[in-house]
């Protein structure tokens, strides 16, 4: 197990620097976005209007491109906002929410990691089995598995792309292609809900804006997310009541909490 | 009645199938119909890029066209979305929302009835009414009232579109044009969020992605949901906690529950 | 204190008259913006199509304009929008949302006020700040403080603009440049959760809508829903709990609770 006290530092930091994250996302869980950004003790924006990206971005400190509900202006804005944060060393998470469903959306994600220097990629199994090019699939935007093993997955997809990858499931993996991180908290009852996947991409950017390390950043806010998961499951009747729970305990967790909780393993 | 066992039968068909219903819907609730999909048992997907819309529908089992927020680029990716899936085979249900409001909402309904074999209508009276020529009026996106007979205006409706009609109210009204089933099911506190009627859409796709017979699954889907609703008013302290309890309800109604307490009354 | 009953004589007019809010907005908050509408006594509507906002407009009682994710097709229907409502007399409120973020925000609020009668605009303090000239910070979409006195920022901002300004903060201050309007209901928890400026100018809306005095139309709307969100803080587990009780508290609010509760200070 990772010392708890790096995660927990990470959420501290989070809270008193309050950075800014600049989401340019799809329209169904936009809300959930913003809403769980604030949670985690950040700010959220939203703008992707190829006239404002640019502006906007410099604000930041991380940027979000989540490509659940594409469109080409999109796909524009995200080029104009991501080349931006690059040239500001401004870290960019990308969501290739869905690639592999559909010739769109893959060809949108390799062109974004082609075009992009992006910090962390965070997906499911399928998406990223997807993008590693060693057999995912992908329906609609839910996994479909994986060929093989998923450690190997996520490290081919690291390697491949150069970037940290961020795989969730029952067990996450984190790995920047040598180093590998197997994170333990979360609950089934975030797979019964639509959005989870993309609020942890908004938790991973915040954690990413005050971290130098975006590997640990990337398992640190899967552990806290993770860990808001199994508080808000007790108590919960149904994936709606755990919804607001879960929006409540990540506000309400304390960094001694995500220290003593955290279940960060180093392989 | 119609005997439980079949509206039950759906259910379960649902949560062991869990069909893909691929969703071209408007930004108001396209969040709230996410959620009720995957509540009911089915997975949802939003795709609207005319780029991959024949791409994604061709892995679903149902298709959903709401015109809520409608736009030109919506119509066109409705337009290349629904022929897909008439050629698939894929059932297609239009909701309406405000049809009668503007010229370019009632324009663009007609054009996707005239240009796609819909399978189900869902709609309120005035939407109904308007569809149906028979006199209906629609304030914003609520009904305003209808000329005449509920049974009558959907009946009527059915006839000259060649779909079911599934017209919501105090009594829903489900008919092909011939058959006519009247459902007793729900609350009067659906009427007081934004939303329900576009859930009862997504719910009615995602039977309908199980079934041959359109009528009898869209009055299984607004049995289901409205007993969600009747069950979920127990207790809410108003309309939001009400919203709360209507998606946990649903997600937790077993299909023997609906068996016994489906009022669906063939007239 | 200005007598109570004038604001509970406005929400018993909203309730009553039940008045068609016409929204174009952001997409982050849009159906908290419908759901607030409803939970006001409103009936809201949505629309952002340029071939639809005319007509659209012409049935409502009020128009929103918030710029929160903005793109040149909507400021294009925004100014449709705002042109037919002007020569209905219908009230239009901006809330310039991030004004001051990046220029295409900037030049936009500019481009609003300079083309369109606008009857309240509703903003934090930076956003006010920036349109008043007087040196206002916006960092995303939130505050990030003045330069100066409140109530002159506010009051400038009127007098420049030629409309009402409704600024919220601990104190909201509301002005026409002459009188001052300091309404003190709310609660910090309404600072814990996205939406909730979105959502001041969809009730201010609805009050507008049935008023002839804008400024004590908008005191009167932010009396209401500051004092939904001080009952809502009642028991709140996390800010969103407190989000499903806000809605609840609002549309349970008696005016003769409003009668008793707000606080509105002439100065």
């Amino acid at each position: 197990m990772i010392n708890g006290a790096i995660p927990a530092g990470l959420l501290s930091a989070v809270r008193s620097e309050r950075p800014l994250v600049h989401h340019i996302t799809n329209s169904v869980t936009i809300n959930d976005c913003a809403n769980i950004t604030i949670c985690t003790g950040a700010a959220p924006v939203m703008a992707e209007a190829p006239e404002e990206v640019a502006g906007m971005v410099g604000a930041a400190g991380a940027l979000v491109l989540n490509i659940g509900t594409l469109s080409a202006t999109q796909v524009e804005a995200m080029l104009i906002a991501g080349r931006r944060a690059n040239e500001l060393g401004i870290p960019v998470v990308l969501d290739p929410v869905g690639v592999g469903a559909t010739r769109f959306r893959t060809e949108t994600a390799h062109r974004l990691l082609d075009a992009l220097a992006i910090a962390v990629v965070k997906g499911n199994a399928g998406e990223i089995g997807v993008l590693a090019g060693t057999g995912g699939s992908v329906r609609g935007v839910d996994s479909g598995g994986i060929m093989g093993d998923p450690v190997e997955t996520a490290r081919e997809c690291a390697r491949s792309t150069g970037t940290v990858v961020s795989m969730t499931g029952a067990v996450d993996v984190v790995t920047d292609g040598s180093r590998i991180y197997l994170v333990g908290n979360g609950n089934p009852m975030m797979d019964r809900l639509s959005g989870t996947g993309c609020m942890a991409s908004s938790v991973t950017a915040a954690f990413a804006a005050v971290a130098d390390d975006f590997a640990v950043a990337s398992a640190a806010a899967l552990a806290a997310f993770g860990l808001a998961g199994e508080r808000a499951a007790c108590g919960a009747r149904g994936p709606y009541s755990f919804r607001t729970a879960l929006f409540d305990e990540l506000a309400g967790l304390a960094p001694d909490d995500l220290a003593r909780e955290a279940r960060i393993e180093e392989r």
